[in-house]
């Protein structure tokens, strides 16, 4: 099943995505039986651009090796890492396996501008990013486990592009949705992600609808979940909005 | 000793807390020989309310089981986790020990709205909570390890509520007073609470003299710790405050 | 080596080091074969002061002994976590090793602004500082792995200083020069701290050349790494800037 | 569900659970559902007596607080953890919830001999023990995540018994089916031990016939998992076996 | 320098690598700039077999997710974990990158039993092994992380084989030979075996008759390391011996 | 008080430290105030040469730096670690701070040999040792945290004896009593030792007095601990055994 290509949602579904929390998506991955989506301990650097939509385009990398990793590898303009980057194309996310390591970083202002440039949607490494002080100004939603000065030769030896990938302990196929927002990053796998957006946009309306009537007072029995008497006022409400 | 009932602190005694900062309890603490006071890695989501003061009100959770801790036991207004929101009162902090996981959330906005609008002082979880953004705007104190989109329930089944638990490896009996600033939160021992709130106004008073003599630049020798001079310089100050 | 004196790194060295990011800096110890300089999980508490260069000035801490660390030992003027605060002078940055626990606080704001009075460069510990509310609004580079409001007699015994430490799990020597920026806070061996600034400020001159015409659209071919074209265009360009 | 009375199972399914691994035993809760039953991180303490089974009886500690958990606490013969070792009964396992610590022990020779002495199948606590060299003679299955000779009032406050607890991550509610081997320790909720009891014993029969195959040099491919030839040749073993 | 084949050790420097042990080879690694050679974490299963000598088979895991990793995958003879197990040949090492990640095993008995009877060397595993009885039975080396009862599909996705890995932080190249005794695995770089046996060799001869003087009573200095009167006598003593 | 010279307890002491358990001592030490003696995750070389008493002679390493932690090093017969080996006289136990990190080993079974050979009593150290085949025969009680092939200088820069260190987050001074059994390492304050010593020697007589009444069928009640009826029968038991 990996292995098959994935067709790409349609911007329709994509859009959809835009407008849901992660925390709606996962409940409804859940709902279909999948409880771990969650790429845990990432945050995004940038705290305009929170928002994050795409494509998997995933990357990997393995411990450095002394004798392999120096500096002079990167005058390689064919380079894994710069090979990816210049692979990226418009609205991709560029998924980073890093094994959850930070004492280096994945990558820096000069190559995330590239991505950003190349019209990506935006960046997810379980690892750590350098120039954040450049990357939190970045107009791209980037996210990662942390700051790191030492570039990734010292820690990292990137190795290949475009295959499954583990990224936070949550398996990333190419192609998969990432979906990121205040609460962190999920992977929506590919063939899910319609129906996940479509039913999520419905959740999250009447969770709207919900958290007024709690904000007014109400108590949750009754309320949340709702029962039959607040959802036919969610459709008298919802009816009136489509019309209004 | 613990299964007796706790007195509640008086509103002078909370109002005595809401002026101190933790920093200055845990010191009062060690000089009654409890070093274990304080719910390491916990922060405040809301910016504009770091401050924290409430009994505890607490809430257990154990790992969940796939046949039991599924979506559907939402529908049941009495589920523990519900059934606590709509139990705690006013002055009340809601305290959640979830065993320091924080791969799912404890709750999400719609319940931290409720327990807000049910007159609660705060909320402190050693878990995550999902919904950041809209928690994060909240006009109630709430502490916790992070944030997740994931449901409680793909990792936490509420067990009980108001029974002594651990959280963020402290005990925390209910009834304990909860404190939380910029530091983190610290936990009183109810029978404590009354002479700590008092001894620790009057070592925060000293010690903002301290402050401003070490910022006027007064070496630490007779300022920090006060000699007998500084004491008496103090003394007039206070003096001249109280009358003033 | 390590016990022989260090000299300290001229003023125009100190100065090139203030222009540099740590990312460029690890970059340059890692030419030299340096890939360890990072000391992992600490940021800045005052957003205004992210920016640290100075001399260390090394304090240890061993694990506390109820019977040795008591409240009481804070009269001693002498105390060494007292004298070390009184010994450090213009420029330097007070390096602690609390060998990475984080439970109690390493020091808190009265000591902070002591360091501040006397003229030091910066505080940077791999343990936690209380009454973080003061300390993010000294005027001063403050460096930690997070707060904790318990005194740090709960958990830390100081025990001595200016011998060589472990800071974060990198190696600390008196004199060594400490940079911190938004990505963390490196080490740089006082014999290596000329060339590293003269050569850091050259790479630094060339990568803002370079990110500028990432952001005009260049690929990376040719461009990051500079081939021979870009490398004659940034020449010309440092020529007229230098000439402007 | 959890508050019901589960009813013991029988002899002859505890008789079953004694024959089959944990590994079995785990594949077929996975058949189920159930991905989180293993108790990760547990060993044995006797060599020669690394097989447990028996039904949970439960035991929860948060963490001790300096004035309740003094040494005086243990001259109390009710205090909770003494009345836990006094109320197990034969083919209890005593299943304590340490919330993973091991600074310290849950319990020690002395009392380890007193549940033996009532009877109990076994021990089993997320914790530490203590006097390991008496416990790992003793003829009783103890699992524990390691040796500590500290006693347990230093770190936990003994609460409660027979509630729901988390144990290594897992979920154990009082008569769940506690199933222990070199592999480690794995908890069957009490509702699914028979079928699970039933169904491991004739896929580990089967699987002993696949291992003998393998090592005859069998290839996987027809042998593991077994086609309808393996199968046959299996019945037809199997029906020699029961005659012979 | 990853990609190209590697030529295969012959059997006289993989009969020498036998010889010594991994403390020999990760200092004759560390003198040509490896510092990172070492698995750490990982012991041998069976007592009797702790001597481990042969290439690397790479094999790659990613997370498991839940609609992919159901228990029928393993119906498919050419699942890629059972795949992997039929490819190793005589003298390989099978050596799997399980993210570190043992609450589930990496495999069991029957399959490292088909592993040894196609000849193999040995196995490896960052992450747990199941049916540990029988394994460490098992007349074939095999390291690994620990024990879990749970089959790998609850927490490993198999994906791919024969790529460069990490395993236990280490970078493992398909063809690198794997050494493993009492102190764990190192991994050397195929390129290096050759040099690395042979003065692997040469030390190891030379630190057994500086242990014999240690033992005899020479104190370190003239002894370890070998002054020249020590080495003359070494050249004499080996002459002897190479002539007994 | 850490730096004025602690008298060395008397054979006497040493004696009856040699015939308590580490349990008992702790016990003693909670009695007196001090919680945190145990040095947590050490666990013994040589299965026959657990029990360790001995004066703490301490080490301290720093992190390894590449530029100064090369192999040439070691020609230097002065270098701390060396020269800490050759300073441990009879009855000391060499205890190194190696900050709990176990990726490289502390020392080997050359060195390790040699500290036998010149009378000292046993090696603690809070990381790793390699050569642990052989150091696992030595004749000497030695702990660890594990084994690691690698040299020290991969990680470790020995860089000064007998201060004060943590081990294993313990304080140890010099000249402190350690003492080692199957549960691990504890530290007794020089001064305690004597009274330690003394009152663990009487609690062990009793306890093994209870264990055999709880052995023979006692409940918890009466016996453990013991009421004025068990002390009388005790002090009979004990009258007729020193008498017989």
């Amino acid at each position: 099943m990996s292995t098959e290509p994935t067709p790409t949602p349609s911007p329709a579904v994509l859009a959809a995505l835009e407008q849901v929390s992660t925390a709606t998506i996962t409940t409804q991955l859940m709902a279909r039986g999948l409880r771990n989506a969650f790429l845990q301990g990432l945050t995004y650097a940038n705290p305009a651009r929170p928002r994050l939509v795409g494509r998997a385009f995933t990357l990997r990398c393995i411990p450095a090796r002394e004798d392999l990793d120096v500096l002079s590898v990167f005058q390689d303009y064919d380079h894994p890492q710069r090979k990816a980057v210049e692979s990226v194309g418009p609205g991709d996310v560029l998924v980073i396996d890093a094994r959850g390591r930070t004492r280096a970083a994945s990558l820096g202002h000069i190559l995330a501008t590239r991505v950003k440039v190349r019209g990506a949607a935006g960046i997810v490494t379980d690892g750590a990013l350098r120039d954040m002080a450049g990357i939190e100004r970045l107009d791209l939603p980037v996210f990662s486990a942390g700051a790191a000065p030492t570039t990734n030769l010292a820690l990292h030896h990137v190795v290949d592009m475009q295959l499954p990938i583990a990224c936070a302990e949550v398996a990333v196929y190419p192609g998969d949705i990432m979906v990121g927002d205040r609460d962190g990053v999920v992977c929506v796998p590919a063939h899910l992600a319609e129906e996940v957006a479509h039913e999520a946009l419905e959740q999250e309306r009447l969770e709207e609808f919900v958290l007024a009537r709690v904000e007014a007072g109400n108590p949750l029995r009754g309320t949340y979940p709702p029962d039959e008497a607040t959802l036919r006022a969610y459709a008298e409400h919802a009816g009136h909005r489509s019309r209004g």
